[in-house]
């Protein structure tokens, strides 16, 4: 059986779970109706079940490759691209007056779940493209806007980010691409980027490269930076596709998976760009970009999570040793426990997505503080769960897993960078506990208030389940109170963990939620027991990890750890 | 700074936390002195250093390939394979009269996580040669015994291991593949082999297949199994390879990774085979081989994780990004938990190896019972730390650790299938709870009430370290108490989180050996401390885990895990 986009579950998480209807309930977002959601679900997954699905392998078997200088992108990718383009997917939350259809942030997740899992190569391409259109909609000149949006928000162009360089990856103020005035408002660029996802293909008919670089007289550090956009060929006076610009790609790189996504080291020689936004500021604009991206490649690992998922779940069932294989209680075990690690994640992840569209209808700051909380660790968690959902599914395949031509490796290969990119799950985790709880942890108490309430209020429905969530998060409390008292370098010792801890009683508060809704001996009820007695207890060991800090860890030498 | 092999840290482990010393006081084993360990450990490791690591990344871009039929092995392997065998290594603890070392197993698997580290696809060759000689030393006739032997122990030839057929994986008695007598003393063998590492290559000048099959009146299941030598070459009268056997390899399997190492499919057409041990009796033959293949299988994990540590501490030393990333805490806390994890598997691996060496020389019951409980916890736990250190070793080199020439990823492919081949992890983790508690526990309380009497013993020294030790290991007692009560189906479905506390406490237990033997401010002491501190408890989450039992998973319906 073939991918088959969870259009159902998504429907139940957005119905039962993790409401849309607030969102819904907002001027801004008043289209996104129930019919709206079922509409653009069912249409969305068709895509993905029938025209991006079928090509997964493709991109492995072929991956994209450089010709006389150009990307030449995996057979079928073009076409496909075409169709996701055609559908108006690649920006449905883009903004209407570009042609957009203006829908909630949360549209755009569930669409890129589904596509995820359905081919990961190719899905990155219009994810980096959405971050695109929203750095622009956001820091661009109104002329930009005009110029680019309609055409990246069509699909007709597509765009990248340009941020890392040989020395500068987690530390992106080690930029040191130059940016030279050249009087006419324009920009000379000149510098050479890496791991530039999709940093040119043919399924564009352009490619607009956002490129973080530093003016002549620029401040060191991040307060230097300033952001360009470089198109790779220049629009003329009908903002059609003119003369070439001075860029190109140098090579690309050979990667462990994602073969059909060609990952580019780009050179730019006096390329000519336009500033986004104010000189200097370019970070600023960078993290809009990046924070929606972070979500999104959580959402990566969610989606391929599942399709890790289906495919598993089919083997179990056709590959008979003694029995079907679904009948051993360990494959069982194994099974249970992939999906209910993919609900949770795909909860957290809609969770961020909601509130980061109730801030922007409301303008609300705790909506806002809310999502910004969420988003390390949905990018974090979900692209965990990701690895780990991929993993056991190569084992519950044996020994086939292991072999290429069962599709189980390919997730096992693919999945692997969401963790590293767009910040590594290290990045987000002292991103939670440093600048997250910059508020004196406000918004992780008021969150953790919020499920202990749900958690209380549940008791009489689930006693079992819901006093193992009021208790993990009265311990997940207790140690971020204590957390608080702690300086930077013991927190960022026990930053992954703890972030561990949290995604873990988010995920368990979420299943409880489910199982409410649906009560009874339902399903939902019983894959929460699964999570929250078996999976949840894990927090403990996180929070016990996490409190240990960083004495012990520095206190074994550079040398004794070479020893 | 290339792979080196851990020469200093396996005789501190020798000498000061699993001491091979009793081995050595035996009379079989008399010749293992300090002596010969240190001569053995600096020879075998300037091979792995200089001759199989150097060939690592070749065996991944070149893998073996079909050539008419032969199989051509990866650039080197050959020339290297013949250095090996020329060296002795092959079978250091094959039996002295024909040729091999008489060595301990200890020694073996010294050598083995050494040249695992090195080059895991080339190691694989002689490890299976190692097993079959060991087959053939317990249940062959004499007459192949002294054909063979001295070719297999000299390296001349090699062997491997054809049990599994498409439809008989885990449940080895579906095989179908007939041995028809032929009235001679020999057999006619007939059918599909699949997986079949090294089933054919240019590095020997022979290949030996032990191959499981059925008489025609043979009994349905493993009862009705016997195994058979069948040679690609039928011996001539001098020993030496005469005429072609009717046999051949179909083709080789795609992998994730080991490309270096032919996984073949092969077919047996009436080849010529004689019988190994009796009628029936073919899985026994195949357990001797088996239950030291899990043993070095555990200690391929840990080679790679050793080799995947090693590249992973160079990066993080070089590569800076605001500082060395070794100086940031979250990457300091990845190495440091690597390293705790290497020595943890590695000690394990070890124990198991000295309890199999002191069984052998002495006889004892105990110490064979020790052996076999230890078997699948060293394979387990040794490959899940294989992935774990390897997958950790990617995420040290951020956007580096996804692209092939780093290094990191092969070693995260190479190592994933360990978790499966020779019984997966979820196999090893039944045969812990069932086969191997089928003395009601008796070995297992055993080892635990030893491992509190050290803990006890070592609450002086170092307090709270022995008392973290003491406690999990009570409830570890407990827990095994307890899941001696329960029913096959309870215990399978906690076998896998059953099998990660033991370990666990073990790993703990041996840690604090260490930070015993070197005490003060040592090295041992603190790594100690964060594995005991950091990772002990896990157990806690793994013990909860287990005692949820096969219930909630099978109240999860198949339509409902499909939903």
């Amino acid at each position: 059986m073939p991918y088959r986009s969870p259009v159902s579950e998504l429907r139940f998480i957005l119905d039962k779970v993790v409401p849309l209807a607030p969102v819904a309930e907002t001027e801004l977002f008043a289209e996104a109706t129930g019919e709206t959601v079922e509409a653009i679900l069912t249409e969305a997954g068709r895509l993905c079940d029938e025209v991006m699905a079928p090509l997964l392998r493709n991109g492995d078997l072929h991956p994209a490759r450089l010709e006389n200088g150009v990307v030449r992108s995996s057979p079928g990718f073009k076409e496909a691209y075409g169709q996701i383009a055609e559908g108006g997917w690649v920006a449905i939350s883009g903004p209407k007056e570009f042609g957009g259809m203006g829908l909630p942030m949360t549209m755009t997740v569930a669409v890129n779940d589904m596509m995820s899992g359905a081919n990961l190569a190719l899905q990155l391409n219009p994810l980096l493209t959405q971050g695109q259109i929203e750095a622009l909609e956001h820091h661009a000149s109104d002329e930009i806007k005009e110029l680019y949006l309609p055409k990246l928000i069509s699909g007709e162009w597509s765009g990248t980010m340009n941020l890392t360089e040989p020395q500068a990856g987690s530390d992106v103020g080690a930029v040191r691409s130059k940016a030279e005035p050249m009087g006419d408002g324009t920009y000379a660029v000149t510098g050479q980027k890496i791991f530039i996802s999709w940093g040119d293909s043919d399924v564009t008919a352009n490619v607009c490269h956002l490129v973080l670089a530093r003016l002549p007289d620029a401040a060191p550090g991040t307060k230097g930076i300033s952001l360009f956009m470089v198109p790779k060929y220049i629009p003329d006076a009908n903002g059609n596709p003119g003369v070439a610009n001075s860029l190109k790609v140098v090579s690309l790189e050979h990667k462990m998976g994602l073969h059909g996504s060609p990952t580019c080291v780009m050179s730019f020689e006096g390329a000519t760009g336009w500033m986004v936004g104010e000189p200097g500021k370019g970070m600023a604009a960078m993290f809009t970009m990046m924070n929606n991206a972070r979500l999104n490649v959580g959402v990566q690992g969610i989606g391929v999570a599942e399709a890790a998922y289906q495919k598993a779940l089919e083997y179990a069932q056709d590959r008979v040793q003694f029995a079907p294989i679904i009948q051993h209680a360990d494959v069982r075990r194994m099974l249970a426990e992939m999906k209910a690690e993919v609900f949770a994640a795909r909860t957290i992840a809609m969770a961020c997505a909601v509130a980061l569209d109730m801030a922007r209808a409301t303008g609300e700051a705790d909506w806002e503080a809310r999502a910004a909380l969420l988003t390390p660790i949905a990018k974090a968690y979900g692209t965990d769960v990701g690895m780990w959902v991929a993993e056991q599914g190569v084992q519950v395949h044996g020994g086939m897993g292991f072999i290429e031509e069962t599709g189980a490796a390919q997730f096992y290969r693919d999945v692997r960078v969401t963790a590293i990119y767009e910040g590594t799950n290290g990045i987000q985790a002292m991103d939670l506990v440093g600048r997250k709880m910059m508020d004196e942890g406000r918004a992780a108490f008021r969150l953790l208030q919020e499920i202990e309430d749900e958690a209380k209020a549940a008791r009489e429905a689930l006693p079992d389940l819901a006093e193992d969530v009021w208790q993990a998060t009265e311990s997940l409390r207790e140690h971020t109170e204590w957390m608080l008292g702690q300086g930077t370098q013991d927190r960022f010792a026990g930053a992954v963990p703890y972030l561990r801890a949290f995604a873990r009683v988010l995920g368990a508060h979420y299943h409880l939620r489910a199982a409410l809704a649906e009560g009874g001996a339902s399903g939902r009820v019983k894959l929460a027991a699964v999570y929250i007695r078996r999976l949840l207890p894990q927090y403990a060991a996180a929070l016990a990890e996490a409190k240990e800090g960083a004495e012990g860890l520095y206190a074994l030498s550079v040398e004794e750890l070479s020893a």
